[in-house]
Order: C-alpha cells, then structure tokens, then sequence
C-alpha cells in the first residue's frame, strides 16, 4: 500500500469501537481509503500486473445477489467492506484484494489522488442519486469534507450555481476555494429562514439540497429549500429518528433520497483524475508515514472534534498516510492495533497474519 | 355534468372551510370528479364537438411555466383546480373547462367510470411515481378507496403480489376483492413488527410501499417494510411534521416520494377503461340526483367519519351522483351551496352566474 | 435436469453449425430452456439444497467487469452461455451451473414453466427496454414464439392496446389467444401502409413497437408506426445490413434499441408465475423424452421451417421435452449428439464426460 | 430585435425554398437565433416588463397536447416554429412572441450569447438524450458548429474525454479551442476504421457518440464505436434513407436516439451563461447591421458551401447581425425579403404589416 486516507469513520471505530449496529469484536485493520502497488496476481487476472500503481475500491460483493445483478451492490447485505467488523481495512503494508476492484491509475494520476477516489466516490453517487445535471441550481448543507467533494462533484456535472451552508466561517472559506459559488453562514435561523436565505442567494429555490450533517434542523432546512419536483439526498448522518416535514416535501413532490457509500464511481473518479479537470489535492491536511499511525490518528481525532463541535457531524475527515509499498519493516503499525487492542480487549496476535501479505487478488 | 363524485375533500372543505393552507373565504361550487356531456366548444377547439361525452381532469395550468414545459403541471403553484379555494369546482348543472382538459370517452367506458378516473389517477400517479413494474411486490398500507385504487393499479402494472394493511378487517374484504394478494389486520403491533409481517406474507419485502394513511406509525412502518433500493410512495396526508427512522431510511437507500395529485394520468385511465381490463365500479357506494346533494354529503360525510375511526384517514370517499347534463331544473343544487354558506358566512348569489354556464371549454 | 426447450437457435447450431459470429468448433451440447432438481450444492451455497427444484438462467458472467457492476451483465463479452459456442448447453441428464443462476421454483410452478421462462425471458427484458407502462398502446411485428411472449409480457404491464402482424392467419389466432386486441395480416403492403393499419386500428399510433421478425421492410415499417417520443424495440434479428428511414426516426425522436437476450429476469418471471397471472403453456407445442431428442430436434426444425416460410423469422420455436432427472440411462441423448459430430466433424467423445454430471453449483 | 443569427437552415430556405416537408409557398421572415429588449407586454404577463433583454426561443406549442403535457413539447405537431413555413421567423426589427418562451437576460449576459442559445440548446438536448454525465467518454462526429456546442455541452455535463472527428484540420482545431481533448482528421477510412481510431484514441469504446454530419459512413461509424450498452444520438440529418449496421446495434444494446430541435433547454443556457462557466463566442463568425442583410446571408452561404463541401452538413452556421432594438428605419429588410420573394414567386407585400409590429406577447 502506498497511501491510505484516515476517516472519520476509522477514529470513530478506534475511539468507541462501533458505529450503529457495527460493533468491533476482535482486532480490526483500519483503512479504506487506499492506492498502492500490485505485488502479485491471482492466475485468472489479466487487466492488472505487477507494478500495476493501483487505486481499490473497499466494497466487494461476497454473492451474486439480486443488489449485484441489478448494479446496485453497495447495497449488497453480505457485502466485504474495509475497515467495517468484522472486515479488516488496508492501512498497512501488505493487503490482498479482489483484482475486480482495483483499478489501475493511469500514470498521471498519483497514489494519493487514487487515495481520494473514496471520499470524492461518496461525492459522486450522492450527486448521481441526486440527479444533478446541467445548469442545476443546487444547495449543499454542510462545508465539511464531505460537502466539499459534493460542491467539487456537482459543478463538475454542470450544475450552474452551488450554495453551501455552515456554521463556520473557515469551512465556508474553503468551500468558495472549491468552487461554490455561494456561501451562507448560518448561526440561529430556523430552517425555513436557511431555506429562504438559499432561495434569495440563488434567486429561485434549488432542484437539488445535498445534505452532509446529519442533523435535524439542516434536514427540515433541506425539505423547505428544495424546489418542487426536486430532490433531496441525505449524506450526514446523525440521530436514527428524526422528525420531517413531510407534508411539506410530500405535497410538492420532493423526493428525499439516501445514499450508502457508492458503486460505480472508481472508473468515473479516475477518468475525471486522468483528465486534469478536477483537484481534489485541497482535501488531504496532512501527511504521516506509517509508523506514525497513531499520531495520524490523533490528529484527524483532534480535527474531527474540532468539526463535530462546529457542526455536529465531519465523519469523513481525509488524510493520507505515506507508506512504502513494498517495505518489510518489523513493527509495521504496532501503535494503532495496540489502540484497537485496548478497544476490543482481544488479543492483538489475531491480526498479524495480515501484515506482510502479498497484494494478491482474491479472484 | 352527468356524474360528479364526492370525495372527502370535498366533505372536509364542506366542514372545515380548509385544508392545510387552503382556505374557503368565498362560496365555493364543490366536485372535481366529474364527467358530461359538451354542450358548446370555443372556435379553436377541434378534438371535441357538441354530443361528445367526456371525463374532466380538474387540474388546469394557468402559465406556461418551468413545471408544465417539463411535464409536471401538477406542481405549478398557479394551477386552477376544481373545488380547491378560490376555484369553483364542477358540482353543478353547466360547467365550462379548458377544451384541453376535457378528455372524450369512447363509448364502451359510462360516464360513472368517467367520474371514476380522477380517483383513479391518484393510483395510477402513486404506482408510477413508485416504480411499480413487472414483478413488483408492493405493499399498500391503509385499504380505503385511495388504497384499494393502489391496489387495482398495481396489479394492472403487473405488480405479482400485492399486500394490503388496515386496521378493519371489512375494508380489508374490499381489497381482496379488488385483487390483493395478501391482507394483514393490524392492531397494536409497532412498526417494525408490521415490516415483518408484510415481510413474512410476502416471502421477501417489498420493493415498494404505497402508504396511504398519513399516519406517523404507518410511514415508519413504510420505511421499515421496504426493501434496499426501493421505494416509499406518500400518498396519504397526515400531521404536517412526523418522526421518521431517516437514517434507516438512508443506508439502505429507500427513497421516500410523495405525490400531489396527478398529472398525465387521464389518457391512461381512459384507455384501460376502453380495454375493458379494469373495474374501478365498485368504487361506487351510492349514487343521488343533484337535487340531493346534500344528501349525498352527509351519507359520505358519516361513511368518512367511520373510516377516519378505523385508519385516520379516508380522504377520497367516492360516490357519484347522477345529473342531467342537458336539464335546466330551476333550483339545482341550492342545499349544497347553502350549507357552505353557512360555513363561509358569505352570500349565494356570489354563485349564481355559475349556474346555467354553457359547457362552454375556455380555449 | 426435467424440461429443456428446444429454440431455432438450438436447431440452427445444429443445421448450419454456426449463428453470426459464434462458430460451432467442437461437438456441443444444445440446450438453454432448463430446468431441473438440485442434486448437489457447493460449499458456499446457502439458498439452495438437494431436492430443490430450480430454473436455470444460461448466461453466468464470468468476470465482474463493468457491465456485471452496472447491472447489465448481459453485455459482459466474456459471459458463459449454455449452447453458445464453445460452452456447452443444458440437454442432458446432469448438468452443473453456478448456484447465483438457478432460481428455486414454488411448489405452484411447474418444471415446464421453470423451462420456458427462458423464451419469457426474452419478452420480458425487451418489454422493459421498450418502456411499456400503464396504458400502453404496443405494436408486436410478428406472431412467432417471441412475438407471442411480448404479447403476454406487454398486457402483465399494463399496456392497454397490442395490435400483432404476420403474414400467417393462423399465427395471428395464436396472438388473439395470448391476449392481442388486435390482428393485422399483411401481405405485400408497403411498410408505410403497415404503418397506416395499425394507426387505424388502435386508433392512435402506438407509443411502442416491437419488432421480432428482423425482416428490412417489418423495421422500416417499426420506425413510421411508432409514435413521436416512443420507442421501437429490435427483437427479432435478419440481416446485418439494413436500410432504415433515419430522418423519420431522428426527427420524431422515435429510439431505436436493441435487446441482447436478457438480465434480471428469472425472480420477475418466477414471481408472475407463481402469482398464477401469467398463462405460458400454449408455448409448448410437443414433448418428447430425452432419448428421442433427435426426434425433437426434426420437429422443430420442420415447424420452423414452416414458420420461416410464412414470416421469415422464428428463431424461438420453444418446445420441452421431458428427462429424469435422477435417472441413469447408459445412452442418454445419443442421436442428438451425433447429428452434431457430423456437423462439427469431431469425435464424440469428448462430450461423454458431460453426461453424469452432478448438478454441483460451480460458485 | 437585437441579436440574430443566421443558421444554415435559414439559407437552405432563401437558396432552395424547402428543407424535407417544409416548403416555402409564401414570402416569409427568416431568423430564429435572437435576443431583443421588450417593448411592450400583455396584461397577464408577469415575469417580463418593458425593458427587459430576453432571449427568444423559438418554438412555441400551439395546443396543450400530450407532448406539450409530458414535457416534449418540441414533439408537438402543430408548434409554431420561427422561420420554418409557414411560420415568420424574427430577423426584423420588431417581433412578437409569447412571453412565456421569452427568458430575461441577466445582466452579465450578452444579447449575442442570448441568440446563441439557440444553436447552444441543440447542444444541451443532445447531450441531455444522450445521457452524458460525470466521467462520459464522448465521441463527436463532425466539427462543425453544432459539433463544436457539442464538444462544449458534453465538457460541461462532466464528460471525461471528448474526440472529435472531421475531414478538416481547421475545423478540427476550432473543437480543439473549445476543449476536445482528442481530434482525429478522417480521409478514406471504412466506418469500422474510424471505429477502431476512435477506441484507441480514448483508451476505452466510448459510452456516448453525438453524430453530427448526418452521412451515412458517420452514422455506420457511430454505431460500431460506441461501447456496449452505449448511445448514438443523431443530431446531423442527411438523406432520408440509410443503410446501418442493425445487428451490430441491436445485439450490443446500442440505443439509437434521434433529437428534434430541443425543449427546456433555454433556463439551462442562461444559468450556465450567468455563471460564466461556459464561452460560447467562439461561435461567432461575422456581424451585420439589419440593412446588409443579404451581405450577412451571401457570407453564411458561402462558408456553409464550404464547410458542405468538407464534411456534407452544416446546417447551424451561426453568425449574428446586430439591429437597433427600437429604430424605425424606413426600408428595414428589404434585400432579404426579395430575395425569397423570388424564390417564392409572391408578392412582397404580405409580409410589410410584420415590420413595425409591436414586442407584445401573445399570451
């Protein structure tokens, strides 16, 4: 592996050990967020070789279900996904993964450009689901990571105005640096007066709302700003029940969609890559080799407080992590499972099988 | 007008004086399911002529705007529509419409059928706004005449089974005999274990809930029934704001689509019912002569009342009543508009030009 | 295996040892209308058991590659597909195919359906790829088999009017049994003339077209009837070259799509069949027992020479013949397998390992 | 008026008084490229004042039909349609329209980019029926102008990588400008040929092909380049009747879509103008003040003869002429008019009570 993003996510299972019904039982490999290099082939592989520079999708199918066949097999109940128990994630030196779901980089497009490919995917498949097309007029809820890849991805399809809303000012500030074309600091408003704000920045209300927090008065906001017809993808998520004003979206038809990860987008994202038309370089804050992991880790949990104590979500704080792809170093991440160690109380022996691995595709 | 059904819109405006934001402040004529024959055609008219028996979409745009160009005028917030204030509606001896909007029966589908259709449409936007396609499973919640047309719909769209919820087990009789392949009596269960059942009876979930109560418990109960992937058709109307599981919701990527009204629908219905492949008769429950119309409300008013005790809603009581469409009696429907304006504390006579208009379509 | 039909393309292979590109090298077995009892199940195998009875989709991609991810795996080049060459087909006592393609059968189902969901299979994928919906008017070009199961699939869907050509009277009465409303037998009318008559019979011009003859004149005739905005769906395959009214087409926004056998298909197909909607019996037109598979084999090769008298078309002539499926004959479709030795001028041999197969999902 | 251009349509018309069905039989105003100010307005009309700059589009439906209700109103067969017999166009220096197809200009929006929505708008529906999105690999046959709006259109929609062809370099380097990332200079090579270059250019078969030209060979080479499961939309019209590769398109699920003019598209255009995300100048050629006319369609002709000569289209050779809005110069458009008066051989004086008429909207 050469660079794998830490996300909210992976410090969110380091420091409660589960997320929704997800619980960590045993040891787990964090990462999801990963490119490297191809260090051996399965014998039915012909589309990757050694040296292949590799961007992997963390999601594969175990079944061919009626989710796969129908090309929707995010949604595949069975489904392998990095970094989710009891699935071991990439963040190391060595990792093994179906050759189906990597994709070669072309060679210019770097190892942590083919990192970001998760986090710009989630961009992707909420723009997707949410229709956005040319000369939409499209409101985005939430400047953090994830409202970002959302601003990037939706001018990128054509939309002709992005309006981004936060609590904070520098969030804000980086969401103009991406191209939104609006921004609105919200502080007390209800969520009708957020609507009316985006509908006055606009100058009519937008088609689509992408909502990146999760929290309850930016979902009702999201309904009352959403145009008749439109459409409202859900992103953040916060508390399990959350009340809505349904009569209001259900009588001027907007429709409110979710999203669970993507599928589909790695070949979108390294075309996009491949073509120079977009930067995703602004979402990586840091750097860290992999030794360093835990300081890693320690930083995206500072910084994600600090997020979740301006907005209440930042679940998918993106930072990549250099490591030599081929390096046989004895004490390869010895930090991080020891944290997740103390998590799970299992025995830190389970995982080492892991390490050192080869690349070899599971086909 | 020949037929005219009274649906508990019509009772509820009668009652209340409002619905939602809607409010009665001047006598308004009721009806918007209607069917007649044309009396007269404006000079630019040519699919109609005089003698032709035809079935009225109530819902008129007004502008030429973004909604109508995209074929969505149900949504223009300008629209005229029958018996929604200030717009008169067509329960009367002479109506004149929008040549547009008058859609020529064949003479194999009655005119009773020809009243039928508007309820009709609710179904058939419902079903189509759902996705409901070759195979679909679908799971209607509540069984009044909103549901059974659901039901009748989606079976007509090859849905393979359909499952119909309700607390009466005679409303429940009803579905089965408009085709439901399943009924379930619900009592006290929560909504996650009315998921189950309908899971249970179908074999699988469903792809597609089509919820026609507006309850909070039966919307949750849509969200948890539904499959990955599928959808959740708001058709009934309930409290304005309503506690919903959006994260469940969202993960597993069940959209949630409401519909206001219909849009497209009558040529459809038109020729379903010319194919003779459909019965949308025993939708009927009573029928009275214009001169009882009053009647006519108060029978619908009680049948309403007693669902709204069984499921929390009913708003779409069909019965039609039988007028001559030529006749000029001297006293046409004077208790109706009496009693509104009781209700609206205005004069009649505001209302007398409407009576003996000329069929006369506004082109 | 129980029932497997024999198409014209089995027949075909058998004659001409070659259909387009795909090129009969070495002896084959025929067969790709299936279905049969499990007798064995891999490893992993967790939906299916011994004793279960199953239909058998043919096509089983081998790699997850784009077309598989998106929910076309119809597409996938490399896919498996039984009795296309070089993979060997179905028509024997014991076969094994991947568990993800066979689909348990309801008690309610018989083996004859399971096997004729095949050809079902066809109608349904081109159905959905045509768009028909609710109140459909469709126009099937052609009464052979296929022409038969769009007629059956486009009334599941809901269509309100099929109108079905051919040059034969009594394929036409076929038509009129599985649901047409209305017949047109052409003779030698130009394709705009075809057009003119089924206009004139529905009474508008159809919104879909369905075309199942692949005769030049029979699509050209497809473009003028369809209806501005529709859509003509390419079912039946002629010649590789043809010459079509482009304009008319382009300019009446009239698609023109293809279909490439079928995805998705065996749960809608086995759910309409076990909802007892759906009557595909008539397609069966003889039986025989797999040890007169030759006799079988002449047949249909003589019913479809008829058929290619009357229409030039009728590459779907479904007929099942019935086999044990325990059973141990020691010469078990011998006749068959000759016919295609001397087709293919290859030893015999080779095939024999086939026989006696244990139905071991391949997952 | 302000802005007209003038399009090869337009100078078919002058030159041979007819393009296909539609045949010039009375003198008639050319122009349907245009922007104006607003002189006048009806009294219904809201959204515009005297004052406001508008761009025009030109095709306003006459009745509200089916294809005006579903959102295709450019299907509708009687719609008017500026400068298409026996419809006036707009190259005059007043001109009345229906103020529901007048769209106000923002400031930053030009008069020239108002008129050039129009070519703009065959561009969008294009790209819009062809489906093109995020990370698309586009092939565009023909670089003219409406080869080039493609090339924009597809670029804005997100599209990963566009080649372009053409037999001329310049023409090729002009898409280059506006942003093909590949050009390939066609000569003698047989449609499979271009195929094969146009794979090997973009590393992949591309998704989507946009064929422009209308010649036989391109659409043949349309259908082999685009991948599986792919579209080829038609935009480019050349003989009526043309011999295609069906098999091939068909048995890969090619679809093939035609488009006829456009709908919906000007709210596009304006907001992706006024966000000046797009640069649609290029499209320029020359300038002409209203009395010189017939110099402007002489120039039009005469580079439209040439480009039929290099490609065999041509027929969106946009260049606009400006005229004063509100001057009253005695002998406005004279040349112009004779010249179709020969053509048409009818008396000129028809068409003087167009001239002088007021902007004031038909509603």
């Amino acid at each position: 592996m050469h660079s794998v993003g830490i996300c909210g996510s992976d410090v969110h299972y380091w420091q409660h050990g589960r997320i929704g019904d997800f619980v960590v039982k045993d040891p787990m490999v964090l990462g999801h967020e990963a490119s490297g290099t191809v260090v051996k082939v399965g014998s039915g592989v012909t589309h990757l070789k050694p040296g292949d520079r590799v961007a992997i999708e963390p999601g594969v199918p175990r079944e061919m279900d009626e989710f796969c066949k129908t090309g929707r097999y995010n949604l595949s109940p069975t489904i392998f996904f990095c970094a989710t128990p009891p699935d071991d994630g990439n963040l190391c030196r060595y990792y093994k993964h179906s050759a189906s779901y990597c994709y070669k980089l072309p060679d210019n497009v770097t190892f942590e450009e083919g990192a970001l490919i998760e986090p710009l995917s989630v961009g992707i498949h909420a723009c997707k689901r949410a229709g956005v097309t040319l000369g939409s007029k499209v409101f985005v809820s939430g400047s953090g990571p994830i409202g970002l890849v959302n601003v990037i991805v939706a001018k990128m399809m054509g939309a002709a105005a992005v309006v981004v809303t936060d609590l904070s000012a520098s969030r804000l500030q980086k969401a103009k640096e991406v191209g939104a074309d609006f921004t609105i600091q919200v502080k007390n408003e209800s969520p009708q007066e957020v609507a009316s704000k985006v509908e006055s920045v606009l100058g009519c209300m937008p088609e689509i709302t992408v909502e990146c927090t999760g929290a309850q008065a930016c979902i009702q906001a999201g309904i009352y700003a959403t145009r008749s017809g439109g459409t409202l993808v859900l992103v953040g998520l916060g508390p399990e029940m959350v009340t809505v004003p349904i009569v209001n979206a259900a009588v001027r038809e907007v429709d409110i969609r979710g999203i669970f990860r993507y599928c589909n987008t790695w070949p979108v994202a390294i075309a996009l890559l491949a073509s120079k038309r977009i930067n995703i370089q602004p979402l990586v804050t840091h750097r860290f080799p992999l030794e360093k992991a835990l300081e890693a880790f320690e930083t995206t949990k500072r910084d994600a407080t600090e997020v979740s104590r301006t907005l209440g979500t930042g679940w998918d704080q993106s930072s990549t992590m250099g490591s030599g792809c081929t390096c046989s170093s004895p004490q390869p991440d010895t930090d991080l499972r020891v944290h997740l160690l103390q998590r799970a109380e299992k025995g830190y022996e389970r995982r080492a099988p892991k390490v050192g691995d080869g690349a070899q595709p599971c086909e």
